[in-house]
């Protein structure tokens, strides 16, 4: 009830009291009734719900947990929805996480800055645990949240700052793997569009190309920074273009800067794809697979990694003295047409 | 502190009293140095912070809001984070929200279906508000949320059944305004891809497009179920396109059928729009912008309606009483290539 009502319009609630006295049972019955898990007969518990729907009770989760010590709340923050792999994350994590008892409380932080002032906030409302999407935080607030029993689980980045766990997809790997479709390919000149220097997602990516370029025989690729944005990836593949010696084949850091660059190519510079450039992305977020792009690139399996991220919050809630660990979800390479193709491979679709 | 934590593990929370004890003040004054607005010098605040700072306190929010009633937090529940729109909507809710002093407990509901069970759970939670987007509510429902005096806003829905605020765009204006421009730019055999039949938009949208082309010379649109979904669109257009008499101008309920209907027109029937046929959308979704898409579509203003969202949920707060207001925020036609258009119009760009 809110204070807001006027005494006169509120309608008292209904109380475990008299749920447990409607029904004839012990209030120790209704608890039970209403806690996941509980041992409670089917009969009984019909009973108590039955009493419950008729007054209209309906348990205060907030004060229960006050004594259960668990508000059933998992803190997510979030550092940007406008890359198009996190909407469908946040709703995957969303359905995942009410399938176990918790819902999410939502924050919005700094992408790829220091979501510190948030957890702050996070952490006044008692939440049982925290994922950090495309954020992360101090080694500080870590110790902090380590100290007051709430896991941190970073989702797409990892720490080295920070004994925090967290789920990536096979960044390095994945690069690697198109590193060499560009070579096998025949391309001579690459470059990456790259991320943010801080986001170790990023770092991982780079590395991988770089190491890939070099292991099949390619020049190092030019490097020009995008920070994940749409006006970071148009800047970057203007530079590109305007060089004497441009790319034939560019690899961006994520298909949101990816699906841009494809965009830009065409219709400010009136090129083809593959044709006059090769454009390559990471991450298979849904516009990757829409027809005008048929994006070639390297998938994050959100589900596998949205359930990775509950089995580490719940493995941590009963071990809290575990190692944090980092689990890294294996990808895989889906080649469309933005790429011209070796010999012998073929698109799908 | 979570009970999951041995004992020894556990560093003891510091206390309101602690930090009253340790800057040499009252715990009143502690309690006011963390509430917005309240009556506290700026010195004292300092001292306060200071202390609370050295002591690692956390005001506990969730304890707190037994005693205020409040918890500062609104409960959002989303129908679809597919649809384009939702993604930018949350974010900047979220930030809006975040911005007066609430958080955001997020729950995925059904899409167009009734949001009853999820609403159940919300409000045990004891949410100060509840914002409904893309979903609905029984009139049942509504009446609880009004008799316990949390409020109640859809967003980008009405509800003839439940007497709760709404904020929408110009939905009727919006789609009679887009079948004024086909009737213009000469078009003859206008389609619409509907939503579901139970979506107010949807409703709202076919209304004002029959109207429109009926009061400038055109036939009654071939109507044709779509869904609101990626699947519905592309077996709707199909169907258009498989009669003897196809469409050349397709209107569809939202942008995200109208992305996917220019995709399939162009990649699997080989059609060029606008010459062979005009597609035109609602809503101004990111991906209209697209160079690939270039929509013509009509513009649901995402910022506004957030604002009036927080306006409705701080008003009812403050005069629970006040009947619920239906707020409609007016939009504007957005005129780019995926449609013909009558001599003299130019599209932006």
């Amino acid at each position: 009830m809110h204070t807001t009502m006027p005494e006169s319009h509120v309608r008292q609630a209904a109380t475990a009291h008299d749920v447990a006295r409607h029904a004839g049972v012990s209030q120790s019955a209704v608890s039970r009734a209403f806690t996941p898990g509980a041992s409670i007969s089917p009969a009984m518990r019909e009973r108590v719900l039955a009493a419950a729907a008729a007054l209209g009770y309906r348990p205060n989760l907030i004060a229960r947990s006050l004594i259960t010590r668990r508000t059933g709340m998992v803190g997510v923050a979030v550092g940007s929805l406008a890359n198009h792999l996190y909407p469908g994350m946040l709703e995957a994590l969303a359905n995942r996480l009410q399938a176990e008892g918790y819902r999410i409380l939502l924050f919005t932080a700094p992408r790829d800055g220091n979501a510190d002032p948030e957890m702050e906030q996070i952490l006044r409302y008692q939440v049982d645990a925290i994922v950090l999407a495309a954020t992360t935080l101090s080694s500080h607030l870590a110790d902090e949240c380590s100290a007051a029993g709430v896991p941190v689980v970073l989702f797409n980045r990892t720490s080295s700052r920070a004994a925090a766990a967290s789920v990536t997809g096979s960044n390095h790997d994945g690069a690697y793997a198109l590193a060499r479709l560009i070579a096998e390919a025949g391309h001579r000149r690459p470059a990456f569009i790259a991320g943010p220097p801080n986001a170790s997602t990023n770092r991982d990516r780079q590395e991988g190309f770089l190491a890939g370029c070099a292991a099949h025989g390619l020049p190092a690729p030019i490097i020009v920074p995008g920070g994940f944005s749409e006006a970071g990836a148009i800047a970057a593949i203007t530079e590109l273009l305007a060089r004497p010696e441009p790319p034939d084949a560019v690899f961006c850091a994520s298909d949101h800067m990816a699906i841009t660059v494809l965009d830009t190519v065409r219709h400010c510079f009136g090129l083809r794809v593959p044709e006059d450039i090769s454009i390559v992305g990471f991450d298979d977020a849904p516009p990757a697979a829409w027809p005008s792009y048929a994006l070639t690139t390297y998938r994050q399996p959100i589900q596998p990694m949205v359930e990775a991220t509950v089995t580490l919050i719940l493995e941590r809630l009963a071990s809290p003295e575990a190692p944090a660990r980092q689990v890294v979800i294996p990808g895989e390479l889906v080649i469309r047409r933005s790429c011209r193709l070796p010999p012998g491979v073929e698109p799908e679709g």
